[in-house]
């Protein structure tokens, strides 16, 4: 369906700070001469979604199409594209565009590019709000899609896409910190390459799972004061992945002198950081976004040979706002993904 | 002056948590096979020992003599000491032992190990409480004294042992918050690195100091905002000297993408760090204390060798407790220095 030359589109769309979802129709813009048009297959649902579909990060710009963890399959492509054919299953990551001029872009590692087009609710060089996965179909340029490996299940890699990006250091003992989507998924990366993974949750019903199903070595309950202490100084680094406001202080005591916190969940409020916490023992507090198009590519690469993929609910896009807000609660193990191309997306739930 | 193989000590000791220092007598340690003991000439005057002295980190053990810039002289040595004899001019750090067993003491990053003995009120191997330089002697380890090179003023080396701890990227461009003890030596480590240097500080009357005199690139007033906005994303790296309570986020804001930020100061409340500050940007909050004694020595010898030494104000030990009154409210160019040497130390002010 053409509108001048631009794709017609379906999809589903936030309108206002209550987040609810529903049906909208819009257009994709015209297949530029290194473009890729996706049919979208399917599409993970991230916390980051949520925060920007009820406009807790105080940016949304409605209606908001979320949505940046895209698998799908090439349908045509513009004449200058080398890298991808129709009928290649390929994905789409958190951004969807970049400077390409800055010293970030030139070196790989366009992910910090301060111009930086986010998949959805960003901004695009034309100053057009950008659309995300949510709907059935996406036209991104060549340079930021990467291939799905023929190994890894759709609709469990959709997810990887934001989510798999860990420390990589065999022999190393890692801390997890929550069990959501992304810390799941840090701990079947970090098994894969060798790590001794220590599973950090408030959850102690979670303890059998995590040892027995998803092959952690050891298991704390956060709030467990003896199980803390006598875990302190033991690991090299730690990934924090919670989402929610949460004390940090007794997550640095956990690590080795000079190890390393990533913090990849982004709290609402800020996280307390008193400098003891860190000068004592030569400490860093790191922050982790998403990975450059060239990671991003080899880490779905790494995740296709280890066979390392998402555990997912799936559902239709007629449960998204009820998925939101299981999602709000933790009700999910351990990542919604929207099956797009199997959904009506312009009949009302 | 003898007591059982003691030697008789005479210093300066707060009693309670006013802070007030006046003159206490008290002893050393037996002088061991590999003890080196010194006679102090000077000794620095440091936030760290401000905090202790009035138990705003709630751990005096009182009656506590502060002290942990220490330069002096060596008057004597035992049997087994190898490394130092009776004339050398020598400097004793933040610590005076560790366990020297454990993987941090192993691989020479003994500034790390949990057992750490602090040169002030510190708990030695023995379980008495550590006195520190604020005393006309001391007996400490051969293994954790360091060489003051003979082309440094030794007054003006005595802070360095504290806080000579930089970052070293000949090229990059560092930032520097504060401009105190540690602060105005970190501008002149980085200088003789070979770095740009930006000082942020909260003071405009300082621009010419810190440009004219200490030779900085750069100045920044951090309550400027088109200030701070024009610098942001320009430093590579920054150190934080501040240790009263500030905002972290515009200083983070001054890095370029996977910058890092070192935590120096140690303010009484914890930091405020949204996670999205260090995301976006792939950033780091490292905490950096006192280094190994090899770093000390190498950092001693680059200082020996490009004529580093901190910018000090000598004071008597009858007017420590003016000094101590001075620094809280940041009234120092650059530090003080205490002349033990040269001060009646049982002598009331």
């Amino acid at each position: 369906m053409e509108q001048g030359g631009k794709t017609a589109a379906r999809g589903w769309a936030a309108r206002d700070a209550s987040g609810l979802l529903s049906p909208y129709t819009f257009s994709r813009r015209v297949q530029g001469d290194g473009d890729v048009t996706i049919k979208v297959l399917f599409c993970g649902i991230c916390h980051t979604d949520l925060h920007v579909i009820k406009n807790e990060w105080g940016n949304a710009m409605y209606p908001v199409v979320p949505g940046h963890e895209v698998v799908g399959v090439v349908t045509d492509i513009g004449p200058g594209v080398t890298k991808f054919k129709a009928g290649d299953m390929v994905g789409v990551d958190y951004f969807v565009d970049s400077c390409r001029a800055c010293t970030s872009c030139g070196t790989g590692h366009e992910n910090y590019c301060l111009r930086l087009v986010l998949a959805s609710n960003g901004v695009d060089h034309d100053g057009a709000t950008t659309k995300g996965g949510f709907s059935d179909v996406v036209v991104v340029s060549q340079d930021y899609v990467v291939r799905v490996p023929e190994s890894l299940p759709p609709d469990g890699a959709a997810p990887l896409l934001c989510a798999g990006y860990a420390l990589n250091e065999p022999g190393k003992h890692l801390g997890v910190v929550g069990l959501g989507g992304l810390g799941h998924v840090a701990v079947k990366f970090a098994k894969a390459f060798g790590m001794k993974v220590t599973v950090i949750s408030s959850s102690p019903g979670k303890r059998e799972e995590v040892l027995d199903r998803l092959g952690a070595d050891a298991f704390l309950v956060s709030h467990d004061a003896a199980q803390m202490k006598a875990a302190a100084g033991s690991m090299d680094g730690i990934i924090d992945t919670v989402s929610a406001g949460h004390q940090i202080v007794p997550l640095l005591e956990l690590l080795k002198p000079m190890g390393q916190m990533v913090v990849v969940g982004a709290p609402r409020w800020p996280l307390e950081l008193p400098a003891h916490a860190i000068i004592a023992g030569g400490k860093r507090v790191a922050g982790n976004g998403v990975g450059s198009i060239a990671d991003c590519q080899s880490m779905l690469d790494f995740a296709g040979e280890h066979g390392i993929a998402a555990d997912i609910e799936l559902v239709g896009m007629d449960y998204v706002n009820t998925a939101i807000e299981r999602l709000e609660r933790n009700d999910v193990r351990y990542r919604f993904v929207v099956d797009v191309a199997g959904s009506h997306l312009d009949a009302t739930a």
